[in-house]
């Protein structure tokens, strides 16, 4: 837990007092989640922009019910880190077309990337997604041999959640790139890294911001707390309806957030 | 319906005076729900042998809920074909080991068999999950030839639903064979129709049954109408606690479906 306050931007000292803080109401056999629900409501009180990082994976939960938008949050993620992306209308492989979330390119490579967004925390991708994302990239190169569709280098499977043992048995040995929550660890970056390294947090931290208002703001393609910024509060009451005060309120948390 | 009617062991002119009287009741835009209702009912007081053959798919849709049993009745229909089953543990692969539903032996060629049994009704089975099925055959493929597994042949996928357009472009391009509802039509043979050919009906049929009893039949392996038969009442009475009258009804019922 210190390591995660840490890594929302709190420093050594102040994560070290939070973790007392906490330690003070655990019991023996106290679930994870209430662990989390104590430390955050901690942050909240002394520290708010530290528990708005802190939260990230409940905003990407968030981001849902569609799932609209983790795809356009992903493009966005990947585009951040250099990518070229674009979501493209169906691929022509060899037997059939294919519904292709995201095609990446970077460096020469081009990725065939699946999102797949769970509304559920706990949920494990497992082996199927990961077969059939790898059936659908062979298809689509026996499409491009036919000179049906564009070349593909990798598939690539981002996903919020964690995978199972054999997904990951199975995409190291036929190379599919693998992204998830805390996965890859070590040399790999794993969707949280990704994020936190950037900055770049969907505007779902934000509390302030409510279910009816976060669609109006993914609708007109505000899905980063930083694309938040670069409209003005006219703009923005425009777009969301919210008052002048509450906006003002947001941009401040949004600039504490990112910096 | 009429011809459903006819399918289901009713004669001609029988399924022409049903179908007049289920006409009588039909009105613009009436559910086919409604209509299977209808029928349903005059065919349950008129000959009730005919209305359990008649709602054979909702009898299959009782198998569940885990699937186990549904998985079961597929290998027992497969082996009623002349087909040699087994469920197997798990099988090597060149990346991991899976878990195949069915091996099925016929001719000296061998089926690696998925089971997908879906609880509601007018579900479709998408494309992802042939998908999965082919690429889950491919690896199996490659730990033949790495002397891991045994030689498999074909892939096949059976459902109790229907099948996705592009599931179906999928599955003929890669030879992929499918069995589901009403699937394959014409020269192939669909799940209902390996069914009523052989009279293989599940004992979720029988609405004498109910769902506690029928758990502890496909418990002690009796899956079929025809598995029901061999066992005499009082080892029946035993297995399942009904009594003497109503296991009575049960096998005479049997008796008039099989024939």
């Amino acid at each position: 837990m210190r390591k995660t306050c840490l890594r929302a931007g709190a420093n050594s000292k102040f994560a070290k007092e939070v973790a007392e803080k906490v330690s003070s109401y655990i019991y023996d056999g106290i679930p994870t989640r209430e662990i989390l629900r104590l430390t955050l409501r901690i942050l909240e009180k002394e520290r708010p922009v530290v528990a708005l990082r802190y939260d990230l994976k409940k905003a990407i939960l968030d981001l849902g019910p569609s799932g609209f938008g983790f795809e356009e949050f992903i493009a966005r993620i990947l585009s951040e880190y250099g990518y070229k992306t674009k979501m493209p209308p169906p691929l022509e492989g060899a037997c059939i077309s294919h519904e292709v979330d995201i095609v990446a390119e970077k460096d020469g490579r081009r990725y065939m990337i699946e999102c797949k967004y769970r509304n559920e925390p706990g949920v494990y991708i497992g082996i199927k997604d990961v077969l059939y994302t790898w059936a659908r990239f062979l298809d689509l190169c026996e499409g491009f041999k036919l000179k049906r569709c564009l070349r593909l280098d990798h598939p690539w499977f981002i996903c919020n959640t964690k995978f199972s043992r054999d997904a990951i048995q199975f995409a190291c040995c036929k190379r599919v790139k693998l992204t998830g929550w805390r996965y890859p660890q070590g040399r790999g970056v794993s969707l949280e890294k990704l994020i936190e390294r950037k900055g770049i947090y969907p505007i779902t931290v934000l509390k302030e911001i409510d279910k009816g208002v976060r669609q109006k703001l993914i609708k007109a393609n505000i899905i980063l707390c930083r694309d938040l910024l670069k409209k003005n509060i006219k703009e923005l009451k425009k777009i969301t309806g919210m008052d002048t005060q509450k906006l003002k309120v947001c941009k401040s948390l949004i600039t504490q957030i990112i910096e």
